[in-house]
């Protein structure tokens, strides 16, 4: 039997391209590969900025400094782009769609900003387009999103997605650090960029939130803003007050149903309850948290970064799309749901952590109180800790509405005897038996 | 457009049967069928018992009392089993399979027993057989092996797979009761049986320890038996153990590679540490724990059992088998690797813990540790408790042969010193940052 082969080219060879390109040259694994999709895998290109580097485990052979010309060639059935940003990368995965060569991705940037084109694209072409690396490294979520959990309304998806904040939040929580020694800590460990905007600011988690979205309920992927905070704000007293009341703080990636035809999308740090699965969802580890209204509380865990796991996601994608090649067919892409409305920010309800600095003198709760009781919010604790130029009132609310959170902070940063504040966090509740 | 009708057949209207039904006749959910799969998908008939007793949510004329007659329908496109047990299962889905109409069933025992006779039957003849809910409920696990992790080399598959066993043995943990009690409570709850034997057992745990490592590893699935040891064992003094060392004993099914081409198939209570993920996955939780060379450790979790969550399972195998039918083709089933050996329990290396009732008299210790030295037990650690006739010493060994440890037990058994052998646990290492 003449066993089709089917031929990928592959665009950039850092830490993720290199160990895919190792991974398909893998004799051992190749036996996977030709057992399961009747077909064997050739790499017949990777496109490089510097072809003189010597790239250990490709043959030099292989490279090329035109990935437009490699995205083009005739011979290509799988098209793999890991160069990141939107350009060019957006040229050469259209210029293969387009050709109905089908993408493997981990481009997390370009499928937030363009993903719903170039998904329908790839369906016009009769390609497909994966993109499973984009979230959550090495872990198979966005797979389960499009296939298992496919008939299963989803009414919530929360996700700790990016590790280098999770490492930062780690280690304030088991060490007692201040975010500023922390983050000198992780640039030096290689966890954190020289500039760690993208990751402190939640503009990664923010894309991957978009990408889950996509997928558990049908949002556009069209370059959208959602909501984002960042973490440069959570504190180490906050980090203890959340340790004293059964809490500990992540910065999360969440989309969620709102009323009927509402979806809240948001990244930004939250409380949550010590025993929720994802609390213990340590260092640089990365999980998603699905709840569907019949499955039940499911997660995923799993690295979230590092060359060799999420090679291990493309390499999944590719294989996916190998097989879809030798039977001549593809995945239909994610439907987009034309209900769905994004709800404002300002309208979502939650409980909030509020700490604030204050002058230790007295009358101050009075005031402050009242401030809480002129926008309707309601207070379940409060903290009163510290003394002098320290003293601080840490309070949680019931259930409020953020505009409403919103305006009372606006408020309290007025009053004379409010020195600043500190930080102004969502609570989420619920854990799981 | 006109759309085609997928027609399916479900033999079993229990909990997981009527909520699957609901689902497939739930409005909100066709357009996500239809969107997804560009087809309707329409139960047929259900196979049922008692035809005259009420189900709400069931059409009544569905119903049917000859499941066989169901299974052989002309027009049929998909068979649901949910009768469970080997026979008359395997006789209703060898019918289907027969005749090309593809096979969703949630039984383990029966995938256990003769999975790879069926897997090629349903292959042979152009249809799928799908099987998500018979390992996990609600997790969607199976195909997550099948597909996204298709070109990783698998080293090791750990789960939490029984739910009734880990209520059993969460509750030990939290509430320091001897499992007597908690099997009372457990089946007064509806979380155990009358007659506990499949779960308590391992049983159950073992049938899906072999379809997990048929996934994993291609081993061959035809009942063969493979290690079970149950919790009946397990002692509250062994939970106050494992506590005090850092650990927690939760009963495991355990897939692993043993050096080049072996394989070790288990299912039996260990001490896995506090900060393993496996460690928090508490009540009727289940998880399965993924190592895999590149990837990295995985890990899914979600709720074992119930309707709900395992229709979801059902409906995610059904939707899949259904938008495969509109295409026209089916998956390739998994692929047995000849050259595996299973290997023997004997000769697996694990570290121990051992626990003994002993006199308490001088010179104990010293004869007890020569029985260990004698066979080459390496003791990591020993601590002596109680007084009397409660005198107890618990030893941890450092990594042993299995055999050897089962031949120091036997001696041990022998001494005159030693009353009784209390516990025999392994202990799994290595957490993760």
């Amino acid at each position: 039997m003449n066993t089709p082969k089917i031929r990928v080219g592959v665009i950039g060879a850092g830490f993720v391209g290199s160990a895919l390109v190792q991974l398909l040259s893998d004799e051992s694994r190749q036996i996977a590969l030709v057992d399961a999709a009747t077909a064997s895998i050739e790499v017949v290109g990777v496109a490089v900025r510097d072809a003189q580097k010597p790239r250990p485990g490709i043959d030099a052979g292989l490279l090329t400094t035109d990935p437009l010309e490699l995205a083009n060639r005739e011979d290509l059935d799988i098209l793999v782009e890991l160069a990141g940003g939107i350009e060019p990368a957006r040229t050469y995965i259209e210029a293969a769609l387009n050709r109905g060569v089908s993408v493997v991705t981990a481009n997390k940037a370009l499928m937030a900003e363009c993903g719903t084109a170039l998904a329908q694209l790839a369906h016009e072409n009769g390609a497909d387009l994966f993109y499973e690396a984009a979230v959550g490294g090495g872990i198979p979520i966005l797979r389960a999103l499009r296939t298992s959990l496919a008939g299963e309304r989803i009414e919530r998806v929360m996700g700790i997605v990016n590790g280098t904040t999770n490492f930062i939040l780690s280690k304030m929580t088991s060490e007692g650090s201040d975010y500023c020694d922390v983050l000198a800590e992780a640039q030096a460990l290689g966890y954190a960029e020289a500039d760690p905007t993208a990751d402190v600011e939640a503009f990664d988690a923010a894309a991957k939130v978009q990408i889950l979205s996509s997928l558990a309920f049908g949002t556009e992927l069209r370059g959208e803003e959602i909501v984002r905070e960042g973490i440069t704000g959570v504190r180490s007293v906050d980090v203890d007050f959340a340790h004293r009341a059964g809490y500990v703080i992540k910065l999360l990636g969440v989309a969620e149903r709102v009323g009927e035809d509402g979806i809240s999308r948001r990244a930004h740090p939250a409380m949550i309850p010590e025993d929720h699965p994802l609390a213990s969802v340590h260092g640089a580890m990365n999980a998603v948290f699905v709840e569907g209204t019949k499955s039940g509380p499911l997660m995923w865990l799993g690295q979230g970064a590092g060359g060799e796991p999420t090679a291990t996601a493309v390499l999944g994608d590719v294989l996916h799309a190998a097989r879809n090649r030798v039977g001549g067919r593809h995945d239909v892409p994610f439907s987009v749901d034309d209900r769905l409305r994004s709800v404002p920010a300002g309208e979502i309800s939650s409980v909030f952590y509020i700490s604030i600095d204050v002058m230790d003198e007295p009358g101050v709760l009075a005031s402050v109180a009242s401030v809480f009781g002129t926008h309707g919010v309601s207070i379940q604790s409060m903290e009163q800790s510290g003394f002098g130029d320290e003293a601080r009132l840490s309070f949680v609310t019931h259930s409020a509405i953020t505009k409403n959170v919103q305006a009372t902070i606006e408020d309290l940063a007025k009053l004379e005897s409010v020195d600043s504040i500190g930080a102004c966090l969502r609570v989420i509740d619920g854990g799981v038996a």
